[in-house]
């Protein structure tokens, strides 16, 4: 591919204050410190009501154009990655870019996980090869809406359970153009693909129409036995074959932007992706233990923090897993080497 | 734009045996006479079930691939538009891809309303443009799920009662390459654009997570008076729009496939169309008649009906109007003139 793509600005937004695991523990009947060891998440933000994802993202996205320095009319396209839309239609994406005033350009909202915001990403780049000069991409979920906080937990089932204590609501956003501007990062590669062919999803999130309201079918369910071992392996897999299209090594990444499952699971699969790769220099950036998986607002809180410390002339790798369709993704940064 | 996009064939697949208004009336409580004169719709059919937007998907993809000579496995890419997936995790789309055989080839989901279609096949051109040489597009809702047919339908309102005659299931696909194939058409437009900046969505589909269950929201409301006044307007305008653009005139128009929100509708915007563009050789390809408002499949239900029909050298337009956040999409087929 010829196109490259750059990283303008990012920024993230988050509801409310952090729920700490003693505030949740004690709503769900969960000791705090089960929380704290067994999934390492420490808080998490959950949005009030049932449309504040187009809210969120507006924050994000107001905070990602002042940083690029750009007003909305300036965009030629919006795109948004989430799992959770505020409604089915009208879009969420078509919602804020309305009220962003964003004009008549095109608006695409993709439904997706947590590869979503790669997805985002990978679609911005081919609408900058189609002749779009730059344009804002948005990621995020509200899982809160799927929550209901207020029931009787005595009697749910921990593969139910973990939902509560996994998940947070956030967003995300990013300004990318075609051309270079003045602290741009450059996208050096960007792609997402479905793995495992044929094997069952490790995750499910209902949604339910009118004739199915009355229905006892959990809204979302999680093999997390699956997830937890096929995650970890995916990631290595994904990283390996990223480094080595682009012809980098581990030894030459600055930084490492891992997936964002839980506080535990990153830290494991930070440890094997550095011992995998010999990326052993590579500093970690991760968020998910004080926001809970956001879903597809996560790369976007990664690089909201990594942009102001990237140097010129550094590396960084970042890899997605989505574990309902497997589905693997990556993000690479850095001034050399063919785009790919 | 310097990309070209071929279209190479199109398919649709509809779910079970047509009902038709003396069905559904008796069912509801509307005379059969009143849906014949005041929504022009004949019959629809209706997906059993929740999960049925894959396997209509399925069956339309399986049926474009034949008709283009192409295996799955030799796609670069799948994308699906549809405002009513299956679940919100894994995507219908990745679902589908998967069942296909499709690969690891990177798969999009839109989530869209009527232009939908139009959107899939611009992000298409893009991804066409980025490096890929061929894909599958493909768009369908299955709105049966939001229909509960088991109620009292004797307290509804109007406002309500209306989406249980306008829409029906249904879902379409169609194989577009960066080659030339033979029979191909050639895409010379296709663009879609949020237009009435600030207005009120004419549309709106909810969903509901765990915490809103038990909501007494309607999970969809449309403003029919908002709908019936600004989509022939907007037909008009982005049709207008789009020849300028081209450089085509109304008297070049060989095939005009306009909005399907109903029969009625769209006998009256075709009349219209005609008149304001200078069209009046051109031959109508409708299909919601017999159909139902079929939403993200509608215009490749179009395309499978114009395809085996388009001769070298004929010019087609067709357009979209999406009423919930306002969107219009415009398709040209053709062999002259730049890509835009």
């Amino acid at each position: 591919m010829s196109t490259t793509m750059w990283l303008r600005s990012a920024a993230a937004a988050l509801p409310g204050p952090p729920v700490d695991n003693a505030a949740l523990g004690a709503r769900i009947g969960l000791p705090a410190e089960w929380i704290d060891r067994f999934v390492g998440t420490r808080a998490r933000h959950f949005a009030k009501g049932r449309t504040d994802l187009a809210g969120l993202c507006e924050r994000a996205a107001r905070d990602a154009l002042g940083r690029a320095g750009l007003a909305a009319r300036e965009l030629d396209f919006v795109v948004l990655a989430t799992a959770t839309p505020d409604a089915l239609m009208p879009t969420t994406a078509a919602v804020v870019a309305d009220r962003l005033g964003a004009g008549d350009v095109p608006v695409y909202q993709l439904q997706s996980g947590c590869s979503g915001t790669v997805q985002a990403l990978a679609l911005a780049r081919a609408l900058l090869a189609d002749g779009a000069g730059r344009g804002l991409v948005l990621g995020g979920d509200v899982a809160a809406k799927h929550l209901d906080l207020d029931q009787d937990f005595r009697s749910m089932r921990p593969a139910q359970l973990v939902n509560y204590v996994v998940f947070g609501d956030g967003a995300g956003a990013a300004v990318v153009s075609a051309d270079r501007a003045p602290g741009a990062a450059r996208c050096a590669a960007v792609g997402h693909r479905p793995v495992l062919p044929g094997v069952a999803p490790g995750q499910r999130l209902e949604w339910y129409g009118a004739a199915e309201r009355d229905s006892s079918l959990p809204p979302a369910t999680e093999d997390y036995a699956a997830v937890e071992q096929r995650v970890p392996e995916l990631a290595e897999q994904a990283a390996k074959e990223q480094l080595a299209a682009l012809d980098w090594t581990g030894e030459q990444l600055d930084h490492l932007l891992p997936p964002q499952l839980g506080g535990r699971m990153t830290t494991a699969i930070t440890a094997r992706l550095r011992a995998a790769l010999g990326a052993e220099r590579a500093a970690e950036l991760s968020c998910v233990a004080d926001t809970g998986n956001t879903g597809n607002a996560l790369l976007l809180q990664q690089l909201a923090l990594l942009l102001p410390l990237l140097r010129e002339g550094e590396r960084t790798l970042a890899v997605c897993v989505e574990s309902s369709r497997w589905i693997t993704g990556t993000l690479a940064l850095g001034p050399e080497g063919r785009s790919v």
